[in-house]
């Protein structure tokens, strides 16, 4: 069995009772170095991703020797929200063979700090998502409550500006949520066009 | 200090290791009987909310004698998701005074089991939220993805085939999320109308 276990934002806390205890029962554990270092793990257990992704995991997952194992594959934040669950299933693993772990998004996190309900507000990823820019567009032109994750904060806040959204608008900016360097700020759009932020960044408009 | 804490869907294996601690660190423990089953406290650090829930919990934060405690109150799923966090900002608590723990909730169970992205979805709760059901219709008119949590699940379905959805429409109806009893159905519209459903129930509609 495949477990993508969701690990949370990135502070050991906010792991789930769950991952810790699929994690530790898994033959084998597969994620980033910062990923792993969250769990107390055998040095024999663990597979560390680099950049190749995709192509790491297909090795993995395809390799004779994993296949009766069990493997728990370590996902930042909800698996199910701009997750590996989507990658898993593009390389062709079948939902059958996986088992899902949810885990606490870093949208989440944004929210509590900020004390929001996001069942008031429009959540978009610009992970990935070009198309999804214009929605975001569109939402902010109409004043509507949005929670995104910026794929390159300062160019989709140049697309905003350039797309006629006030440059004095103002957004929270939240960078590396549950970390010693946790940073949250609200920001003109004309500031944030100007700076440079953390790529763990969630931006909240507040309508 | 007042910690509203998110206990995620309501199986134990999904509360996180910060929810853990805050609440065995706490000096008074708010929340229903089965919230407060979960976690190993002593008698006399329990407050069991009953029904009249907002009274209760005005009651227990103007008491002089918790004024000056660490206040742990439990909160299903996430509290910043049709959660407790509202509840707390509307009777005059205010946010400088709390602090929120982020806990898994009911909606990302649902996109775990069914194996979904729910950044791919509109998202949108029935609960206290009439004008949310005509939001719900348009978005199933015009075939777009949904995940909502229902309101009164029959009725709320009944509306949607009054108002020219096709009664033949297939949603997923998934019941008691993480509990023993719990029950994942593809169904009609139609049977859902005919049908009795638990009062924890998320739906989803692929579109």
């Amino acid at each position: 069995m495949i477990y993508i276990v969701g690990i949370g934002p990135g502070d050991k806390d906010y792991l789930t009772l769950k991952a810790v205890n699929i994690v530790e029962n898994a033959d084998l554990v597969v994620g980033s170095k910062r990923a792993l270092g969250l769990f107390n793990l055998d040095e024999d257990k663990k597979i560390i991703l680099t950049k190749n992704l995709v192509e790491e995991l297909k090795n993995i997952l395809n390799d004779k020797d994993t296949k009766n194992k069990n493997i728990a594959i370590l996902s930042t934040g909800d698996p199910c929200f701009s997750g590996l669950l989507k990658t898993l299933l593009k390389i062709g693993i079948k939902k059958e063979d996986i088992e899902v772990i949810s885990g606490i998004s870093s949208i989440q996190i944004a929210a509590s700090k900020l004390k929001i309900s996001w069942e008031d507000y429009n959540i978009i990823t610009l992970h990935g998502k070009e198309e999804n820019r214009e929605k975001l567009l569109n939402l902010i032109k109409n004043h509507e409550k949005v929670i995104f994750l910026p794929n390159n904060l300062r160019d989709d806040v140049k697309f905003l500006i350039s797309n006629g959204i006030n440059p004095e608008t103002k957004i929270w900016v939240l960078e590396n949520l549950t970390y010693p360097n946790e940073k949250i700020s609200l920001k003109s759009l004309k500031e944030i066009s100007e700076g440079e932020f953390s790529y763990l960044t969630v931006c909240v408009y507040e309508g």
